[in-house]
């Protein structure tokens, strides 16, 4: 008998009525012959809720992270209890456990705590007494039995850790989208439900906004090689498996899916001198402020002089531009333009490294089009370029259909 | 430097700005130089609120009672963690402490869990370290590490027992009245807040309505010889002074307060043959249909036969009514009557036990009001008597006039 890893998130156990539902799945997976390990988030927008009592008390002093740990990690809690209740009403059954009942150990950083250790005879002992283990997932406790949570996205990772000590055959994330799409279904409707993906295209395709999964989930997913499967509680289906590259049946495939980003702007520093500490001193004051900057491309230029670009969230702009107005005075740089009209697209597939050409056919597909392309980046397995937004849809549907990325026979 | 130990209850916690009320209130004490640790019970309604997600999972067996637990305890959880933060950015150094935490280990009876021992290691270093402990009442861990709650009122139960084991000077309740008061100031315009009041006294008044503390908690105080003092969390005031009797300076006080229930129902069973096992085979039918029973009184007959008479809460009346008109008929009694439109009251006192005619008095008033005494109970500080509801108000406020209980000059 092997195990299996069920995580259920915020939308899956929104209500005792989902959390039924969320049973029935359990008792089906069970009833196949696996033993279920399940792990969950936070009921509905709870954790939102709490949050906003932390807000309104208003105070995020370092000391204070190890309250607001206590306070989010009672969300979990009432759902492990919740659907613990639920399975046993069904007549299968099931025991709770916090983060720390099932052995889960972190170090001390409050908010953004780190697993460190998971003792598992707990969670060992439950199964063999044929108790479900329904685990808090976004929790744990550090060596001073201090309460810690994991950040946003955090389950996913309890999840994935559970899977990888209790070597579970697969760890299943149930969301309310039936898997990892060719792009996205809303833009492009010939986009195709990916049967498999590889860890390193789902960490591209997670970063690039496809948030269907935390990227530090998949991470460890990899590192520990968890067979990761990502479906729909609301409706039947295989989902998407994540899997390393080893494993999987895909080295035809060249191109895995296109992932893109709205709302971005760009940024760029005309006429740097070219010298050392130059892209330090620019940048510097931007993430001083907090201000994240994604694509950063710079130019080569010929008389001593070099052209700087970046982009950041579109909320950002107008702070960033201020800022580089003054280090530009400081730098004695040229002039500073700005465009907050654009959008990133960006093509993933692990097949890229072993075929040439994905860029060019990219390239001409846009300029078929008549998209003009403002930035380009590359990394090996995936190559982004900047365009203006009002092009994004176009252009995404344009590149679907050119490496024939749709439904077959659509 | 002294301990107090100060329990805020749901409505003195219920929103941020009573959380900053109350952490003011703990500042207060601790500028007098005292040393404070502080309990509390879930924010407002909700214990109530997560109580009725178990109810809509509706399963109540006993492996769910384990559960149950685990979902209600989140509800203080929320509150020490709030508190903790709101005493720290008021600048007072906090820690928050669940009931694990605070070393509060119980029996595994869920639901209604014993406290056996309180480690209290960590509080103190808390304590030595300048941090105000912020304890979650109403819950524990039995020896296995499951989460344990004590049953309604039981955050009163975890601030008297860490009172006990802290050697605190003192426990305050802070709830939403000022005190104890010789009667019910909404019913009596007179009624006096008591300066103190013994725990026999408290125990008595709490069982007849006057619902400011929870029984187990003055039981337990007195046990542990823990000065209670029950005071109002929304205005300023002494409050009450819940202590045992060789501490007080009442000696010469006959009675401490006059309490009264409501919504009571009697029954009366006729000519019932006075055998041994009467009694128990009325009542035995009564009380397995989970009935409460409260006051039973039984008259000795001349012939043979008996009266048997006792109260129930009136939502009961019909139930034990169709209860009695059967086992009457097992039993061969005469005739079963009732009445649904009586109340209770009580006086209460220690003074009672040195000074007689204390019964004679009072029958004496509620006559010369023309009250009919329809049932006595008595105990050694306590007279109580059952009349028609309707005449509940003028009966408590003649006495409470008789006795000299109100305001003096008034």
């Amino acid at each position: 008998m092997s195990i299996v890893v069920q995580k259920f998130g915020g939308t899956s156990v929104a209500s005792a009525a989902h959390i039924e539902n969320v049973a029935r799945k359990i008792l089906k997976t069970i009833a196949n012959g696996d033993q279920v390990v399940v792990v969950v988030s936070a009921m509905g927008d709870q954790t939102d809720r709490l949050d906003s009592l932390a807000k309104e008390i208003d105070f995020y002093e370092p000391a204070s992270r190890r309250e607001l740990d206590v306070l989010l990690s009672t969300g979990e809690q009432v759902t492990i209890a919740a659907l613990a209740m639920t399975l046993m009403k069904l007549g299968c059954p099931a025991k709770s456990f916090t983060g720390r009942q099932a052995g889960i150990q972190t170090d001390a950083s409050h908010t953004r705590a780190r697993i460190i250790n998971i003792d598992t005879t707990r969670l060992r002992a439950s199964l063999a007494s044929g108790k479900v283990p329904v685990v808090a997932g976004f929790q744990g406790v550090d060596d001073g039995g201090n309460i810690t949570t994991f950040g946003r996205g955090g389950s996913d990772t309890t999840a994935v850790a559970l899977a990888a000590v209790l070597q579970a055959r697969e760890c299943q994330i149930f969301t309310d989208v039936s898997g990892v799409h060719t792009t996205d279904p809303r833009v492009v409707d010939t986009a195709r439900l990916l049967e498999k993906v590889t860890f390193e295209e789902m960490l591209e395709l997670a970063s690039l906004g496809s948030r269907v999964l935390h990227s530090r989930a998949v991470e460890f997913a990899s590192k520990y090689e968890v067979p990761l499967r990502v479906l729909s509680s609301f409706e039947e289906g295989p989902g998407t498996l994540i899997t390393s590259e080893e494993d999987s049946d895909m080295e035809q495939v060249i191109i895995a899916g296109i992932a893109f980003t709205r709302e971005q702007a760009k940024l760029t520093v005309l006429g740097v001198s070219d010298v050392p500490g130059v892209a330090w001193k620019i940048l510097g004051p931007v993430s001083e402020a907090n201000i994240e900057v994604d694509m950063i491309v710079q130019n080569v230029a010929a008389d001593n002089t070099t052209d700087f670009t970046f982009t950041v969230g579109r909320d950002n702009y107008q702070e960033a531009m201020d800022i580089l107005k003054k280090v530009a005075n400081d730098i004695g740089a040229r002039e500073v333009t700005g465009d907050d009209k654009i959008a990133k697209l960006s093509m993933v597939g692990v097949g890229m490294r072993s075929h040439a050409g994905v860029a060019s056919r990219m390239f001409e597909v846009l300029a078929e089009k008549a998209i003009n392309i403002q930035m380009i980046s590359t990394s090996e397995i995936k190559i982004s370029v900047v365009i203006a937004e009002e092009y994004l849809e176009l252009a995404a549907r344009a590149l679907h259909t050119a490496f024939d990325l749709g439904e077959k026979g659509s």
